[in-house]
């Protein structure tokens, strides 16, 4: 019998390991709970960085070289606006455009992103459930030595280059769960943490009222983001670093301490699963680089397996 | 000394004459008064078809084989907003769609369309003034056998084949001429209609209060659309039929009783120079079609020319 398991993604890293989970997993079997506090406005429109990327990535029409954005891209678009004099920073594909403006004008209309994200996963195939952490509001701000910036131009515009102090989940305290959210990891025997940024990935997901107990409650295990220390992509090292954290699995599992129950960190990483034995969580240490749809579905696989031999040790 | 120009012009003839005079004339003697009485919200998007086809046109950018549109365009946008099940009854190239994203979030931003207009201009480094006819919302509502449709929609979703009734320029009555307008067509020597559709077009820029007595103040030549009768491209030969009217010069000057002063036609329609004249109507016939961008250029000087000799005529 396959678990029943809820995903915590973010970008890139968290949409790899769902894409893998969505091999492994019959559809029904799979929903995956995405951030959506790097959300912003943008030339007027709604864009959603996180929830697309889990979208194509799950649709099987991601860009797999950038990660980001669609395949078989064109830029037309956005050497036009060039021309006419307007913002080039952030990179917006004449395929992609199509889910920004069909998804701004149904938010006009008055649907809200949860429905928006059902219809976009209908149309383009993607069968695992997939949702908004909420409908409302929330906005990563990120504190810096230059002051607060919005995430997106911290992240896109800065290329995240001014030191980080700390974030705020603006919105966050008087958001609602958006709807399906809280009951699918109440019915999720498995609940996965991904390999995306702790800070402003997964964080973001675990503010909104009632979903950090809800987590905490049932079995869940992280991947840790970190690759010798390293982050795959992203500023997540670059952040420990600025924030005077260890970049270590320790550190990630410390970050969870209270919503997780086990840890997959990397071969690359030194073994500290006695160390992690002794605070209470339980690790496997693996290979986590997911270079190919191949490795996707084995880093699932070992995490499903973790997942099922911590959740047989459990007393009933 | 070459004449100042005001002319008065709709989507792709009205673009071709504009072409034309702009090839003509220094760019400070011609100002080109747009129809944005076919403007219309899609997508959530601001769009001004007859606008763009005059600023694409005098750019050197617009497609010649459809006479919309920019050239060298690419549809992506149009597939991935079909695969999500939004609308593609109307056509938005990839590099089209730079201009309405730009626009809209300028309007939204309480720039108003004569000003982003100036500024679209200047980035596709075209000339000549163009003005949009006003600042304010005007909206040609199409009066047929089904009852009142709105203008793109009978336009371009039903291919104008409900039969015609009527017109409403929904907005005029309350609308302001745009900034420059009546400036431009007070200080030009010579008004010119350009050969675009007279209800859908033309009617629209004289509705706004203020300028058709303004337009026939001055010493004005209007082109006729017709060429054998036929309308050269959309539906001005079917209008006039439904409308009980005959599709001739003659009928073109009558419904521009009281505005022009001379009308030019083509080689294709019957010799009706004595009745025009006859009417107080001065009239030359030759080729209108403008095949070529020397056709463009051609036109525009036999008009030029017209226009010098009627102006040479007049009692000081």
């Amino acid at each position: 019998m396959a678990l029943n398991v809820a995903a915590l993604a973010g970008g890139v890293g968290g949409a790899k390991l769902a894409h893998g989970l969505a091999a492994a997993l019959p559809p029904d079997n799979l929903t995956v709970i995405v951030n959506t506090a790097d959300d912003f406005d943008h030339l007027g429109l709604h864009i959603c960085p996180d929830l697309d990327t889990v979208v194509y990535t799950l649709a099987g029409v991601a860009n797999h070289k950038s990660g980001w954005g669609r395949d078989r891209e064109t830029w037309n678009f956005l050497g036009a606006i060039g021309e006419l004099g307007g913002p080039t920073w952030f990179r917006l594909g004449d395929r992609d455009l199509a889910l920004h403006i069909w998804r701004s004008q149904s938010l006009r209309w008055g649907i809200p992103l949860s429905a928006v994200t059902v219809d976009v996963c209908r149309a383009l195939g993607v069968r695992p459930t997939v949702l908004p952490m909420t409908d409302d509001d929330v906005r990563t701000m990120v504190q810096t030595d230059e002051g607060e910036i919005a995430f997106q131009e911290y992240f896109v515009r800065r290329a995240f280059q001014p030191a980080v102090r700390g974030f705020r989940f603006f919105g966050a305290d008087a958001a609602q769960p958006g709807p399906g959210v809280l009951p699918a990891i109440e019915a999720a025997d498995l609940v996965v943490v991904c390999p995306s940024n702790p800070w402003v990935s997964i964080d973001p997901i675990l503010s909104i009222p009632g979903v950090r107990d809800s987590v905490a409650s049932r079995m869940t295990v992280a991947v840790s983001p970190l690759v010798g220390g390293k982050a795959v992509k992203g500023p997540a090292a670059k952040m420990a670093a600025e924030l005077g954290i260890e970049p270590t699995p320790m550190s990630i599992a410390a970050h969870y301490d209270g919503v997780i129950r086990g840890l997959v960190y990397d071969d690359a990483d030194a073994d500290c699963g006695g160390i992690l034995a002794a605070q209470g969580v339980r690790s496997i240490r693996t290979d986590t680089l997911m270079r190919s749809d191949g490795g996707r579905r084995r880093l699932a696989e070992k995490v499903l397996a973790f997942g099922a031999s911590l959740l047989a040790e459990r007393p009933a």
